[in-house]
């Protein structure tokens, strides 16, 4: 047990609902509660087993605040690993006010952002990356970001790291021992072994770093441009892709859906549209400003799409765009298809050969839009449940230690002493370290658990 | 059990918080969770004790969604009579959907409004007076009207008119029991004593129907405008009052008090200030309008404060006002008091007695004005601990029942026969049953429920 102080906070969103919990996790956990609950069958909380629930009424000298539900858990089985209990009570921010105020009194702090999972670290419920992975939970939006934060809390990416940082660690210390024999000029690690160890670790952290593309794309979504003339449809393009998704989750009511009102999940992978003013040469001072914050927007993009229709036949701003950004994909969409005689459809065809056809209005060609904004994300990985890595901490600590293992690869061919090939070996344990937390530091840990909810 | 459905809601605020908590209940809510659930332990939910909790995945065709707690309560002993079981997943509006998605596929319904507590009221869990206290509980926002929440959802209010509603049911029956033996002209009901059962409800009602006055205060808070010249302080007087009161909340974030700028909380009372426009002659089409909606405001409120400083000695806006409103309580108020001299102070004092001095920028007198908005309120009855009505659904029916009461014993006394006794009889007893409960209709029902939030 890391912690002597009993913290407490508030555990589910603020505001009015029918229920709200509150979370005390501490060695004194229980008896502070136990001391201000009267229970309806007057037996005391001290005296229950772990993972009951107990219904009676807080107090606060003789004044009842709450009647409540009082769940306990007792250390080492809770979330933090030490004696928890959670507060069932009513909705109100009055009384979940009134009730965090008076454990306050009675002994307890409030907890800091993060602290009842970074305890949950501390007393080894979980690694570093599980608990990185609790957070990515709460955030995550779509079936592709949960199901990966749902395989890392699981611990599949961490027991990986760990793996492979033991077996480096078994010949760090062969080579150590070498150190201590250097005068014999023995050699315990067999060089040939460690190598051989070298290379699959370079390959698996090669494969980790690969996958944070696809990892941060799932995680944040991918920003795509719709650039286009006025009233060739943009927006109805937007609306039909908008519809589709919506129509699947007005199941449900109270999802955070329409404050990001230009993002669609296909496939469980968000994409985030970024409207933009239209593109073109001007004079005008204040236009090119707008035009110019236009560009901005676009360079944020990752995918661009550029939608005409039918009286633009020219195709010098497709061309300009593809100029301006060449390392960004470009999606040619001609609108209003249903408006088209075949012999303007084949001269796009000809000028453009890669052009989409759909119309928004009449939705047809949206699900083919769809499917090719699929097929520009590699997400043929996500099905087949490998190792993804989302997390730009993690993906920073794969570099540095894939950077190590390098120089140890080099220094080992160089014929290097051992001393030397030490010191990076060190290196890489620290980076590789970090993902786990078997390496930590105040600031790292302060870092991560300062970006959680409190209560969390 | 009256129902056979089984239904689902989340029960915490919606939003992403650490933990939320959704409610399944139904008589095979426990069940259809099981089929769901991958306990840790291997172990059926179904074969588990009421009141235990249980860690593992909800999963759906192998796929796990989360991590959860999942909390068993067995019928009768559980909020709506009937299985509960609460599942308290990760806080991330995703996880909840998802979760609450798979359980409408699974045999459940989502709840309307209020069905868990209407379910409660149903099964004989509570009594319809100690079903609304849970609504009025959740929406309390200061010790009062909280203190006057629970001591109604304690049934101490319905149990009182449940007793006296049996012993009139009591007397109707032997009263009937009269007519049925009308043709031998025997009196079972002993017209003295119903004649003293009648004088104690009438007494008991009154009390009920004269607490409403203060009841509603508490509940609603009493409107306060605030009507003085531009310059005398207003917004100052406003922050003195606030910040008092800040300070004592600033302690736990997430207070809703930030969406009511302008109320105040003194001893329990809430006060709810209504900021006004300068009121003087003009001849001024526009302003006129602007007057008129201060007149509005200032007819809605219940006290009016009329404030002033040292460049304002004239009394004749303050007389108009006090003609105007013959009927609010008027306070006149003269700030900036640090800048009078005694002889203006005397001034004052000699045209307009009852003045109140203080400095609102300075915060004196500050206690003083909150001493006399609390003896503007006969809050006495607060602290005895009496039986304050707040609905105005009880109020309503406490007054129909009054009058019913009186009918009776007004036909007592004019020797009226038993039959038509008994009709004034019978009203009195339906509206008395109204407010507990014991006599309901459909419509009563919807309109109580159909103001809970959902999850409730």
């Amino acid at each position: 047990m890391y912690y002597q102080e009993n913290i407490i906070a508030l555990a589910t969103p603020p505001g009015a609902g029918a229920l709200a919990i509150i979370r005390v996790s501490g060695p004194d956990s229980i008896e502070i509660v136990d001391a201000q609950f009267k229970s309806i069958t007057r037996k005391k909380l001290v005296a229950q087993r772990s993972h009951s629930i107990h219904l009676g009424f807080i107090t606060n000298e003789e004044k009842d605040i709450d009647k409540v539900l009082v769940s306990i858990f007792k250390s080492p089985n809770s979330y933090t690993g030490e004696d928890v209990v959670e507060i069932s009570c009513h909705g109100s921010s009055y009384i979940q006010q009134q009730i965090i105020q008076l454990f306050l009194k009675k002994g307890c702090r409030m907890a800091s952002a993060g602290e009842f999972t970074l305890r949950a670290f501390l007393n080894g419920k979980m690694d570093l990356s599980q608990a990185e992975a609790v957070a990515d939970l709460i955030a995550s939006d779509s079936d592709a970001s949960h199901e990966i934060a749902m395989q890392q809390m699981r611990g599949g990416f961490s027991n990986e790291i760990q793996e492979l940082r033991q077996e480096l660690l078994n010949f760090a210390s062969l080579i150590e021992l070498e150190l201590d024999f250097s005068e014999e000029d023995v050699e315990f690690a067999n060089r040939e072994q460690f190598n051989h160890l070298l290379n699959k670790i370079s390959e698996v952290l090669k494969k980790l770093i690969d996958s944070f593309a696809l990892g941060n794309v799932i995680k944040n979504g991918i920003p795509v441009a719709i650039v286009g003339e006025p009233n060739v449809g943009k927006s109805t393009l937007l609306n039909a892709l908008l519809n589709e998704e919506r129509a699947i989750v007005s199941d449900v009511a109270g999802t955070t859906r329409d404050t990001v009102e230009d993002q669609i999940s296909i496939n469980g992978i968000n994409f985030r549209f970024i409207d933009t003013a239209g593109i073109r040469e001007t004079t005008d001072a204040v236009e090119k400003i707008g035009i110019q914050r236009t560009f901005d927007k676009v360079e944020k993009a990752r995918l661009i799409i550029y939608l005409f229709d039918k009286s633009n036949s020219d195709t010098s701003q497709y061309e300009s765009i593809k100029h301006n950004y060449p390392n960004k994909e470009l999606l040619s969409i001609c609108n209003k298809v249903d408006r088209l005689r075949d012999s303007e459809i084949n001269s796009i065809k000809e000028h453009l050969p890669d052009t989409l056809f759909l119309s928004a209005k009449l939705r047809t060609g949206i699900s083919e839009l769809e499917q090719k904004l699929l097929s520009l994300v590699d997400s043929g990985k996500l099905s087949s449940g490998e190792t993804i890595v989302t997390n730009s901490r993690h993906y920073d600590s794969l570099l540095k230690a894939l950077e190590e293992i390098q120089k140890v690869k080099e220094g080992l061919e160089m014929g290097l002493s051992g001393d030397l090939i030490s010191i990076d070996i060190k290196r890489a344990l620290y980076h590789l370290g970090e993902i786990t937390g078997s390496v930590t530091t105040d600031d790292l840990l302060g870092n991560i658990f300062s970006n959680f909810c409190i209560g969390k």
